[in-house]
C-alpha cells in the first residue's frame, strides 16, 4: 500500500474523500498550511488533511485511514516546538486536525470542572471559564492559538506549573478515539476515582501515538482576585535557589510564578520592544520575576511587601520592585516575553528545554554555560526558566552574521555540549516540550533498554499496526519484546 | 504446574528455598500472619512468604516464582481495605512482603524530595521527613502500619487529598521490578520531565498487577507551621457544599481538610471514647470539620477567625468552634476517628467508599440514604467523608443483635441499593480504596468493553504469563483482544 501511495499520490486522498465525504477531507494546495511548524523551520506534506466535526467523525477518519494503510498524525493548534504534529512520511501520512471540534460541553462552577472538546483554543476556553467566575490555570505563550487537546497530548507546562502542576494534574477525564476507531469514554469529572489502573494517564503526553484525544474534563479553580508581581535583583543565580526555598515557606504555597532571567534579558527584550522602560536603576547578575496570587481574605499585596521587605533586610536580595498596577505587572512580564522575541531577532539559535534537580539548577547553568563558552567562544548563552520546576531554557545564540551552515554547525555543537553536561546531572532533555520528532534522537539515545521494551510492548498492545502518529516519540518496532 | 502444586503443597516452598536461600523464604505456620486482612474478615493461605532485603532480591524472587509457575502477591503493611494483598489462590500464590525494605535512601530538603524504599512505614518516613524540616502530606488512619509502596500501589487517598492530591500527585519517580524480573529504574526526582509517555503512571494504582514497586521518589513540602481547626454546625448537608465553595475562595486554597459528618458521629465516637466532651452545646443536622494550614507569613488562625465570622454573619453556618490549642484540635479529630471505632463496636456493617461529582454530594447522600432506609428500615445509615473530593463513606449498620446470616444479607442488600443510586450519579464504586479482590465484581460489572479490552491488552503486554497478583482487580484473560 505504501509503495502504491508513493507512486500515485493523489489516489489515497480520493479514496478518503470517497469514504468520508468531501466536507471532511482537504487535499491539494490547502494541505500546505498544516504542514509547516511554528518556527517555519520545517515544511513537509501530507496525503490529505482530515477535519472531523465530531467524535464519530474522528472514529470514521481513523477507520478509513487504517483501511488504506495510512498513518494518522493528529494536530491541534500546531504550536508545538518538537514537530509532534507534522508528518515525516508525507506520502503515507494524513493530518487529522481537531480545529472544528471547539465546543465547550460544560462549565460547572459548582463542580469546579469543565468538559471541552480537543479543538478549543486555550485562551478562548479560559475566557469562557473566567466569565463563569472560575479559573483554568494553564498558561503559556501560545495560548492564543494552541488547542486544549494538544495541551493534554503534550502534557503542556508553562508559567503556572509551580502552583497548579503540568496539564496532567489538571485533567479529570478524557475521551479518546483509539487506533481501531473505538471510543474510550472516560469524561468523568469525579475528583477521586481509584478504580485500579488509570488508563487516561497513558494518553497524556503520548502526543497522539496511542489514540486521538477528542474531549477533556478538567479541574477549575477559584479565580485569583489578587495578583502581586515583583522583579527582584540578586547577586547570583545561587541566591535565586535560596530565595525560592524561602518563598515557598514564607508565601505558603501561594506563589504562581518564580522565573529566573539573566541581565541580558533586558537587552534582548528592548531589542524587540524598544520603548520598554528599565524597571530598576541598577544592574544585577541575576533576576527573579515572582508572582503571588490568591482569592478571598488574604491580602496578597501585603504578603508580597512583607516578604520582599524581609529578604531585603536579610540581604538575600539586593533590589526589588513590586508592580503597583495591572499595567505595571504586564510590563514586568513583557521583559520575560520580549526576551524571546529579541532572541528570534538575532537570528537562528539553539532553544533548549531541560530540567535538573531543582537544588542543582544554578550549578547546572554555571557548568553548561562554561562548557558552551569554552567550545563556542563566539556564541552567547541566555539561560532563563522556572526555578521551582528545575526547568532551564539554556539558549545559545551564534553571531547573526555567519553563513547559515556555520550557524547550524554551532547550534548542533552547542546542543551536544549542553546534553553532555546535562547527563552528568541526570537531567531531562525535555522538561515540558515533549519529544515529537525533533527530540527523538536525544530521547532514544538515553532510553534504558527496560523502558524501551515496555514502551514497545504498550504501543503494540494499543496500536498493533503502528498507525497512530508513526515516527513520533520513538521508532517503534511492533515487537512487544516479550519472548 | 498448578495441579502439581495443589497435590504436593510443601514442594514449591522447598523449591523456592532451594532457589532463594532460607533467609528469604518463610513457610509453614509463619505464613498465617500474612494471610488475614486488616478487619479479620478473611483468612487465607499461601505457598510461602518471600521477604527480600533488596531490589535484586525482589528480582530473584519474581524469577524463581515464574520458573515454578507461581503467582506473586506483593504485600506492604497489609492495611488495605479491598483484599488486594491477600491470595485468593493459596495453592499457587506466594506472598512477597516488602517489610524488610525500609531504607530511606535520601531526604533532600533543598530539592523538596525524598527517595524511600517500598517497605518503609508511612508514619516513620513522615517523622524522618519532619526532622529534616520538611513535610510529606499523605495522611491516613493506617499510617502507623501501612508501607509507602502499598500507598503508591493503591494510589492511597486520605485526609489531605483536598490540598495535596492523591498519592499519584506526590510521586516523582518509581523503581519497579517487572514480571520478567527486570528492573524499571525511574527513581528521578525531577519536578518536570516530559519525555513522552509517563510509564510510572501505569504502576500507580495497579495494586501490584503489573510489577512490584521497590522504591519511590516523592515530593516534599514546607512544614505547615500553623494549623487552624474548626468544627462547624450547619442546618443541612447542602450548606456544607455551599460552605466548601465559599471556603475554597475565601481561604485561598489553604484548606488541608474539609470533612462532613452527621450528628450520629458524636454518639458513635462517645460509644468508643466515653469521656470525649461534646464540643458544642447545640445539635445540628450536619457538621463540617475544617482545617486550614500553612507556613510563613500568613496568620492562619486569623484567617480562620475571619472566615468563620463572615459565614456566621451571613448565616451560612449556625455554630462553630475553633480549637485554641493543638490538644483541642486533636480532640476535634477524635470525633472523626472515634466514629469509626464506634461503628466497629456496633458489629459487622457495610463500609462504602464512593464518589460523585462534588456539586451533587448532598443530593446523593439524601437519595442513597432514603433508598437504604426504604429497603432496610431497621438499619442505620452513617454518611461522612471528604466534601472537596466528592467522596462519601456511606456506611450501613444493621441491628447488632441479628444472627450473622441476616446481618450479611442486609449488608449485601444495602450495597446493591447504594450502587444502584450511585450509578444514576455516574459515581465511582471506589473513590480511594482501590479494587483488590473485594470490589472486583462491582468494578467489572461497570467496566465498559473498550476499557476492558485496553486493560487486557496492557496487562498481557507487561505481564504475558499473568503472574503478577493474579485475581486482583480484574480476571484477565491473557487475550489482548486485538484481532
Amino acid at each position: 500500500m505504501s509503495i502504491e501511495t508513493k507512486e500515485v499520490p493523489g489516489q489515497p486522498a480520493l479514496a478518503l474523500e470517497a469514504a468520508l465525504g468531501a466536507d471532511l477531507v482537504l487535499g491539494g494546495a490547502d494541505v500546505a498550511r498544516y504542514c509547516s511548524d511554528w518556527h517555519g523551520d520545517v515544511a513537509t506534506g501530507a496525503v490529505a488533511v482530515l477535519r472531523p466535526r465530531s467524535t464519530e467523525d474522528v472514529s470514521a477518519c481513523v477507520r478509513a485511514c487504517a483501511a488504506l494503510g495510512l498513518s494518522v498524525v493528529p494536530q491541534g493548534g500546531n504550536t508545538g516546538l518538537v514537530l509532534g504534529a507534522i508528518p515525516d512520511r508525507p506520502a503515507s501520512q494524513v493530518i487529522l486536525s481537531l480545529e472544528r471540534m471547539t465546543r465547550i460541553r460544560s462549565i460547572d462552577a459548582d463542580d469546579f470542572s469543565a468538559v471541552v472538546e480537543a479543538g478549543a483554543i486555550l485562551s478562548e476556553f479560559k475566557d469562557r471559564v473566567e466569565e463563569a467566575g472560575m479559573f483554568f490555570p494553564l498558561a503559556l505563550g501560545a495560548q492564543g492559538s494552541c488547542r486544549i487537546g494538544g495541551n493534554v497530548s503534550t502534557n503542556a507546562g508553562g508559567i503556572n506549573v509551580l502552583r497548579y502542576g503540568m496539564t496532567r494534574e489538571l485533567v479529570l477525564g478524557l475521551e479518546v478515539v483509539l487506533p481501531d476507531g473505538s471510543v474510550f469514554e472516560g469524561l468523568s469529572t469525579l475528583r477521586k476515582d481509584n478504580r485500579g489502573i488509570d488508563l487516561k494517564q497513558l494518553f497524556i503526553g503520548a502526543e497522539g501515538t496511542l489514540g486521538i484525544i477528542t474531549a477533556v474534563a478538567v479541574k477549575l479553580m477559584p479565580q485569583p482576585e489578587q495578583v502581586a508581581t515583583a522583579l527582584i535583583g540578586l547577586n547570583a543565580l545561587d541566591d535565586a535557589i535560596t530565595l525560592y526555598r524561602r518563598a515557598r515557606r514564607d508565601c505558603c504555597d501561594l506563589m504562581s510564578a518564580f522565573e529566573f532571567m539573566p541581565p541580558l534579558a533586558f537587552t534582548l527584550a528592548r531589542e524587540a520592544i524598544p520603548d520598554l522602560a528599565m524597571p530598576m536603576d541598577g544592574g544585577y547578575p541575576a533576576y527573579v520575576l515572582m508572582e503571588i496570587s490568591g482569592s478571598g481574605l488574604i491580602d496578597i499585596e501585603d504578603l508580597m511587601q512583607r516578604f520582599l521587605g524581609a529578604v531585603l533586610e536579610d540581604e538575600l536580595v539586593v533590589d526589588g520592585v513590586i508592580a503597583n498596577s495591572r499595567d505595571q505587572a504586564r510590563k514586568l512580564w513583557l521583559f520575560r516575553e520580549g526576551m524571546n522575541e529579541g532572541q528570534a531577532k538575532r537570528g537562528p539559535h539553539l532553544r533548549t528545554d531541560v530540567s535538573v534537580p531543582l537544588s542543582r539548577l544554578a550549578d547546572f547553568v554555571r557548568d553548561a554555560e562554561a562548557a558552551v563558552t569554552e567550545a563556542l567562544p563566539d556564541c552567547t548563552c541566555v539561560s532563563y526558566g522556572h526555578v521551582g520546576d528545575g526547568n532551564v531554557h539554556l539558549n545559545v545564540l551564534p553571531p547573526g552574521d555567519l553563513p547559515r551552515a556555520e550557524i547550524d554547525a554551532r547550534i548542533y555543537k552547542a546542543k551536544t555540549v549542553i546534553n553532555t553536561v546535562l547527563d552528568t546531572y541526570r537531567g531531562s532533555v525535555s522538561a515540558e516540550h515533549g519529544i515529537g520528532r525533533l527530540k527523538k534522537p536525544d530521547f532514544e539515545a538515553r532510553l534504558p533498554a527496560v523502558q524501551r521494551k515496555l514502551l514497545n510492548a504498550i504501543k503494540t498492545a494499543v496500536d498493533p499496526t503502528l498507525v497512530m502518529n508513526a515516527g513520533c516519540q520513538l521508532n517503534y518496532t511492533g515487537d512487544s519484546g516479550q519472548s
